[in-house]
């Protein structure tokens, strides 16, 4: 076995264990959803496939695709939003791992177009300011991956909320994804919460970048 | 034992298993639900004892009755939706299987008479459109089953809000009914959450029919 | 030991079972709840200790105190909510069982003091009409127990909801009790959401009065 | 070893425990909150590693800082909050405690910087009154422990809504705090429901008070 398909081995069992996650962080119901990650160093990714339930997923269903979307190991087809990963990989070359779900709140806010407002430190510190709207797009062809492209370069957050949809989150590797999958879902509800019975206060421009910078910076058990 | 027994023998199995996934997913409390399914070629079905909890459940409980919704196997009491779930399967033969829940979300809607409109592709994909509501019935007679297929008939959706009742769903097998119940009330919350904080935006007829088209065609392993 | 003793020790088993189902069933954080029963025949009820984690009970640790609610065995304080349950005790003969709980959404409901209206069958079914609500009454005298009496003998419900407090319910025995919790909780949330989007629709009197009778009379097994 | 290395072993096996205690109690997501607790006797307290998973940490990762927030046992960097946690314990010597979560619904009330009112028994019981909300403040220097400190001394409660950024709670040990945290959530998310509705009724001021009193003196089983 050569070091390309130990890479892949090695990915297949993270990609699997961390769509398992999504349930289990309450983001999906059913098959709902979808974790891939880029094969580091290859134009390759594996992504769940399409339309299994969380709990029957192995290692070995996972499917390896190229970053055109066509299958190159697995019996099985990959999630229908294969092409839609693939572009996002494709166009950002620092993305390692994407996930899709339907969680409940970020749902809501894409169905009406608007933006998850910057107004908890937790959204400046995971989203670097408001958690910004894609176009509404159909699945099938680039357009997803498009809108998602383009929503993200301008912006520093690495969650989109594809209008009528739902999220895409993206990160250096699947986990990180997965953990911006998690607070988006949080703030999504939190925020909600804060504007059902007021206005929220704004956070000062300056102090969002502030928060930002720092979290990026100085969170978390220094990496050697 | 012949074809017929072992056909019932083994539907006993799935559908008390299914009974007891209604709880997990988070769509009934204490006894409020019940799954059937229908005995494949014969005029029988499956379905769950009264007033019993989910968790006491077994598959020697289930009852067996015919498509009258008169007891032909089992000790115990058949539930008390069975002459509406039989109302169901006399008059709709593609349907093999039934779901009836309290699930809260879907219930909200149900107590206004409202659909749930079709604002994110979740719902197209799954419900072909809005999801209907059928007219408010007294349980006792076949007033509510005549309702569920008189909704049902004239919609993709195998979704119906029962007016100040709640939801039944239908599918090809009790499984997939018990999917249509999972995915409704995900989007009854979503949709519901959505229309706290403002308008939805719409999406265009068409692209729901190309969704609902498509969601029907391509998703999911190919069976064979 | 006598038949007194073993009832006791009997109840002893199902009165702490029943609290640790609190919450289990959602209905209680920390040690906010507590549920009782009746020794049949007697004088006497045994209740949950005052103060004490649900995962930290035992069948030992559950208090037996008379109507009065003076400790007759045990050696722990009873709950702070003795006298209450004992009052209901002593007033209503056929109760056999009492929880209290600080459920979520029906506390919303206690804290505006208003009833839930009866707007979904499941209410009809559980409460046979609105659930009404008790007046506002401090802790440490009868007041409390004097409302819960009051307010119950007026209604068709097994359940109240204290002002500004939060719920007691009743039951021919504790299991009952619980169940009118659950039920209780699940139908202020589900009328709670459906009052959120709009003005849910009035079932009439007499269709009210029609499923109260019929889920009396022919819902779930017959007892022998 | 010494008393103190005891006292320091058996306080980080607690508070190990009871920050596993928070994802539990559905008050936090990924790494997004922290318990700290004050050495007996010492100018020295045990808190969680930064960014580190609630499913990763054991007794041993714990991190032992002076009041200052200088580690003075552990080879992980501590908190990001263990500035503002120092600082509680430096003006506050009566507190044992503290715990930082970012709790859906206290989070809601922190970004409109509305005190959660009074408006059933459990807030006057744990909460003495309105629970208060602090000043926004920048995370890195002093500005949150000020914060923190100024609004609690100026009421009963043991919980502080900092202002754009979530709870702190205090107690006379960390499973005290642990408790205030798991309490404000569910009285934040009551009384939000409660006002989604109308307009909750007010408790008279002597209630409160008579509440408040009663509540520490009179709950639980007597310490000796």
């Amino acid at each position: 076995m050569n070091e390309v398909s130990r890479s892949i081995t090695a990915l297949r069992e993270v990609v699997c264990a961390l769509n398992q996650d999504l349930p289990r962080h309450g983001l999906v119901v059913w098959t709902a959803g979808n974790v891939s990650g880029r094969v580091p160093g290859q134009e390759l990714m594996v992504i769940k496939p399409s339309g299994m339930r969380f709990d029957e997923l192995t290692p070995e269903s996972m499917v390896v695709t190229d970053l055109n979307g066509v299958v190159v190991e697995g019996d099985l087809s990959p999630s229908s939003d294969t092409g839609t990963h693939a572009y996002v990989y494709r166009h950002m070359p620092e993305v390692g791992g994407i996930v899709h779900t339907h969680s409940t709140y970020a749902c809501a806010w894409a169905a009406r177009g608007q933006a998850i407002p910057c107004v908890l430190t937790m959204v400046a510190d995971e989203f670097g300011g408001d958690v910004p709207v894609g176009p509404f797009a159909l699945i099938g062809n680039e357009a997803i991956g498009e809108g998602i492209v383009a929503t993200l370069r301008e912006s520093r957050s690495p969650a989109v909320l594809m209008q009528n949809h739902g999220p895409f989150t993206i990160g250096k590797d699947a986990q990180s994804a997965v953990k911006a999958a998690v607070m988006l879902e949080e703030v999504a509800k939190a925020v909600h919460h804060a504007h059902q019975l007021g206005v929220p206060i704004p956070i000062p421009q300056s102090d969002i970048d502030h928060l930002s910078d720092r979290y990026r910076s100085v969170y978390g058990q220094r990496q050697e």
